[in-house]
């Protein structure tokens, strides 16, 4: 049977073969993702960002059991900082959310931030397709920073949730102020803290200043104590709140298209890239070009200008 | 005269709009780059880098004041958060470092996060090369993160700073494992924080552990108080050290062959993807494969397959 019949009857090792074969960039995934494409579109996607050390896998990992009790399947998209050295994940999947390891109804990828030939983005959608076919209800993602990439995965969510933490510096306040636009619901994490109430009002305050329109959502700001569990019944709610305006409003399904013409662009950027690319290694044309502008005999704009001319010029098909 | 004839001759005002006009993706500008791709590689690249709140504007401004007092001219591209809602940058040219704006030795360039169709390192490559061109002895890259982006940008650099701060959470601890391979000088800023001392025993701990041989460079730690200006004259020193050891060892020649060959790279991915892509768009056929999609005739992965299997059976030449 293909890994993606296998992953539709519930196989979780077939779904976690595909994630490597994808992230590999074999042609087979393409196919067996072809076969999945059909059984998407059912998960809610939940986006969790915020910066470094405001508690987000502690979050994440009380809402992952917060949905369990009310007998939601839930997978995990964590993208982690990788190491430059190693390409891996620094964290990885073994040492998160332990508790959950013997749950089949848990599902959790770790997503290095380096080493996506296509691009971040790319795979985490890929991930979240494999998650979403497989029949997890809730798919959550999650990720450190405001990097480009990072803003572009948050957009795949249906609910982003910005988690903040009190007690931080001023460039911290302009992420803050980048990410004000995309939260759909703010969390001050660590609300024990000093400062917390003040970081919360400040939140709310510039949440106020945004232009709304009659029937836009107005997001909330909440406080939870991730590490004690305090404020995430609070939160799951307003996160089912959230949905339910978005299936209301008909938003769901403009973001649900955003996503498959994203993705599409993505997909096109990397195939692009790796049949060209692959090309002018293969013919010996990469290793010139190196020399000769190692050499400054050319520059970079000019060698591109020549091989895309050449490439097309060929009319040849793409490698298989 | 060309933007690029000017650009030699020291004109800010066409730099600023060549930079433009590179950002906005136009033909003309690939042909001054070409023009000015034989007068760089004269700058010193160095690369600044570390978490948010660690004071790494407070520091690229008193590096950039020492270098002056050098008698080098000085360029900042600063990597900014970006709003996802204007596409701006968040802290923005005018609010940095306003002591440097009468100074015709210092130009400083902001590049938003977001926004840059062939994505943020090539943005910053062409950048780097622009002020490299124009004559500017030190060419500093600041970055927040540690995003994929953000490793590329840095490793552009011949050698790169990593900022830390004390008293920072978990994934900080993960993140500074990520950047330790990358680090040819470490920076713990804010020296006058509880905890400092102990975040340099740590960090020079981790360094020990790592693998080198004989004739490696050593990393070292040092401390810093940039508010205050403290440290400063220490890092320029190493820096220099640092920088030394590059051309004795034959390292830096080898690290500009890496940044033309990544240069070219990115150029290659960008401007296929913007061929095709303007291609499909102007014939009609991404109109109907968003519909085929958003009515799950098709999924992104089969096409993709189709847009390129299209595309180079046609032969045409490149729309111009």
């Amino acid at each position: 049977m293909s890994l993606a019949g296998r992953i539709l009857e519930g196989d979780l090792r077939a779904a976690a073969r595909l994630m490597r074969d994808l992230d590999d960039g074999f042609r087979s995934a393409a196919d067996e993702m072809k076969q999945l494409f059909p059984r998407t579109g059912r998960a809610f996607i939940l986006g969790i960002t915020g910066p470094p050390g405001a508690g987000k896998s502690t979050l994440v990992d009380q809402l992952t059991a917060a949905y369990r009790r009310r007998g939601n399947t839930v997978g995990v998209v964590a993208i982690d900082p990788t190491s430059p050295f190693t390409g891996g994940a620094i964290l990885g999947d073994r040492i998160r959310m332990n508790r959950h390891a013997d749950d089949a109804g848990v599902f959790i990828r770790s997503l290095a931030t380096r080493g996506h030939m296509g691009g971040l983005s790319r795979s985490t959608g890929d991930v979240v397709n494999v998650m979403d076919a497989m029949g997890m209800d809730v798919v959550i993602i999650e990720t450190v920073g405001v990097g480009q990439d990072e803003i572009d995965i948050v957009r795949m969510a249906h609910t982003t949730v910005v988690v903040s933490v009190p007690g931080l510096g001023d460039d911290i306040q302009a992420i803050k102020a980048g990410v004000l636009e995309i939260g759909d619901l703010f969390i001050v994490n660590k609300a024990d803290r000093d400062g917390a109430e003040r970081t919360a009002r400040e939140l709310a305050a510039m949440l106020e200043m945004k232009q709304t329109k009659p029937g836009d959502w107005q997001p909330k700001v909440l406080m939870t104590e991730a590490s004690r569990n305090c404020g995430i019944e609070e939160m799951v709610e307003e996160i089912g709140n959230h949905r339910r305006h978005l299936v209301e409003s008909g938003a769901l399904e403009r973001i649900c298209e955003e996503r498959s013409v994203r993705h599409f662009m993505d997909l096109l950027k990397e195939r692009l890239f790796a049949e060209v690319y692959g090309h002018i290694r293969v013919n010996g044309r990469f290793r010139e070009i190196v020399e000769e502008m190692t050499s400054r005999r050319t520059d970079p704009y000019s060698a591109v200008e020549r091989v895309i001319a050449e490439r097309f010029a060929a009319g040849a098909t793409p490698l298989s």
